[in-house]
């Protein structure tokens, strides 16, 4: 079963409105084992609007839209979705009682306009709105032997969810349409570039394998995003299990967490377990790491605290060794790490990363490439890497 | 010309990430004047990413896509594209030399897996990525009288932005034929909640206002939206001026920018106009204060540096007043700004601004409320707008 997810308005083509229904439904979806495999948003053109349904009643056999339900000339859903379908639009007395008693239970009277909402496409089922005066529309439809089904939901996020929830969620698996479960596990992974991480997980990538493995890369964080298909939850967490097993066994500690963890949450923990403590120093990188780690641990426990410094003329390994070496005894820290680069007008600019602790000082470099928004984040997180990789031995 | 926005990857589909390069982008094309009438998403399907593009090719005339440029064998858009315009992919030298560089100035090898980036369908213009691996592709394409043109670029957002303001805007110059000129302008304020404001502005917010006026708020920040509809960019910028100037006259210097503006970009601005310079301290907030600042003046030229302080067992006002005397004049800098908190076990906790300058030191506080990610913002705000405030006199 592909389902695919459409949101309707000129507020979000032009912009001007950023959608998270469409992400929310696609979760939805993937819980209940529908895979989504096509999102359509489209602006309030009448034309426009009947094309789209007809590609996605042609292409999906679930169709969730949002949007477009309104009162005003500018929603469309209703109208375009009855042209798709060839059928007419039909009032509904009930739905025309209950949008006109939520006028007057704030004292109002109901515009002529709102009379629009209580019309449906004939042959389709109402889907009740608590909160709100526009139903949703449920409307089956089919070509030949292609059968799909058309849920048009209010694009107001309380009204759409509640309604997901209290009617259009029940309608699915009491079809038994939810026949195959999906779940979803990260692995992160730091130190290796995306098509290096790949070379070293060959069989793993590949598209058709089951659980099916994704690679994408944040900020020089690599995410595995591995995902399981079956017929039970269980199921499912036996081959993610294994699968992770496996990425372990080929990449080793290029693996540091899972879902959304980032370095400095697994350093910070780590630190924490140890009873062990942090102080940094950084530059160019305007207190990005102090940020991170301070963000995770604002008691600070673990990480003591920062200093960003002054802008230095002249960068060399040597003097981050000695500011790393410095950190830790001036914070009187478990550990001191230490980030500087250097500018060079002759030759490629270097970044330093060095860690200090009781058993000296170790230090890496690297060039520097592109923006600082691209090479900032990689430097910070080669410094918190150095100290997670000493944490673990 | 009707445009669509395309967005490429599991990772949305199934909504494991959010989407936010196609908001970007339409706003982008409005600004152009150009209609975007459509956005798709399609999960990495090499049919369904050939059947999209496809019907984008055919209902649009200008396709824009994010995401599938990498590496990697789920990075499906340059096949897919070549498949839906029936053309060959062709390697260009130039582009494999610039990624081969790339991996050189990291002191890496290339994985032969990179190689796929530089490979373009044939007859495509290449749009250079100075900050990554994969160039963007820029191809027409024509069936009958039917002309549309499908440029593809990168998903990682900082690859994306650079490559299209600096080669696709100018490739777009001209070419916006939308007959209704759309035009936006923000109004950045600070210092009360919204409620509040929206009381001192009374008839802007109203609806059916023109040009309309939106009130949103993140993190203490509010922006006031204006959008003005005219028949040419004059009249819509007219239209803009004039509500400025009420809001203005409305609320003072509550107004301290505008568009993407924030505390820090214009109290950078406003130092290096008048030659001056900045040294902060700060607690509690994990150097948030020196990383805004630091992110907008990477010279450090106005904004010297910072301190993140190691905890203090106890904060008063006088004791943030002097360390902002202290970070003033270790800094040798014209102005010194520091935060604290004190966190009361019998009573409301509170925090404390306080800014020296060579007329002395002043200071403010506030109680706290609700979380660190609520309250750690609105102070590091009101240190930046205390600043803002002495500098505009």
């Amino acid at each position: 079963m592909i389902a695919e997810i459409m949101a309707i308005g000129d507020e979000l083509t032009s912009g001007q409105r950023l959608d998270t229904n469409t992400q929310w439904l696609s979760q939805q979806l993937e819980a209940l084992g529908i895979e989504v495999l096509f999102h359509t948003t489209v602006g309030d053109d009448l034309e426009a609007n009947i094309q789209v349904i007809k590609n996605a009643l042609a292409r999906a056999n679930l169709v969730i839209s949002t949007g477009g339900l309104g009162p005003t000339d500018d929603d469309l859903t209703r109208q375009a979705l009855a042209n798709a379908t060839s059928t007419e639009l039909k009032l509904d007395a009930e739905s025309l009682e209950h949008i006109q008693r939520r006028f007057t239970m704030r004292g109002r009277e109901m515009p002529p306009k709102n009379q629009i909402q209580a019309m449906f496409p004939v042959g389709s089922r109402i889907i009740p709105n608590p909160n709100g005066t526009a139903p949703g529309i449920d409307l089956d439809y089919s070509v030949g032997l292609h059968h799909s089904r058309f849920i048009a939901l209010p694009g107001v996020p309380a009204e759409m969810k509640e309604m997901w929830a209290t009617t259009v969620v029940p309608s699915l698996a009491g079809k038994g349409t939810a026949k195959k479960i999906i779940r979803h596990h990260v692995v992160k992974c730091f130190g290796v570039g995306e098509s290096h991480m790949e070379a070293l997980l060959p069989d793993l990538i590949k598209r058709g394998r089951e659980p099916r493995v994704g690679i994408t890369v944040h900020q020089a964080t690599i995410s595995l995003r591995i995902t399981a298909t079956g017929q039970t939850a269980q199921q499912c967490e036996e081959a993610i299990a294994d699968t992770v097993q496996q990425i372990q066994a080929a990449v080793g500690d290029l693996v540091f967490g899972e879902g959304e963890q980032e370095l400095q949450d697994v350093v910070i923990r780590d630190l924490l377990a140890r009873g062990e403590t942090l102080a940094t120093v950084e530059s160019s990188t305007s207190g990005m790491l102090a940020f991170w780690l301070g963000t995770v641990d604002t008691d600070r426990q673990a990480f003591l605290g920062g200093t960003i410094e002054m802008p230095v003329e002249l960068v060399s390994q040597e003097s981050v060794e000695k500011a790393a070496v410095q950190a830790r005894s001036v914070g009187n820290a478990t550990y001191g790490l230490a980030l500087g680069t250097l500018t060079k007008a002759d030759s490629a600019d270097q970044y330093y990363v060095a860690l200090a602790s009781k058993d000296g000082v170790e230090s890496i470099s690297s060039g520097l490439a592109g923006h600082p928004e691209i090479w900032g984040p990689r430097m910070a997180k080669q410094g918190l890497d150095l100290l997670r990789k000493k944490l673990i031995g």
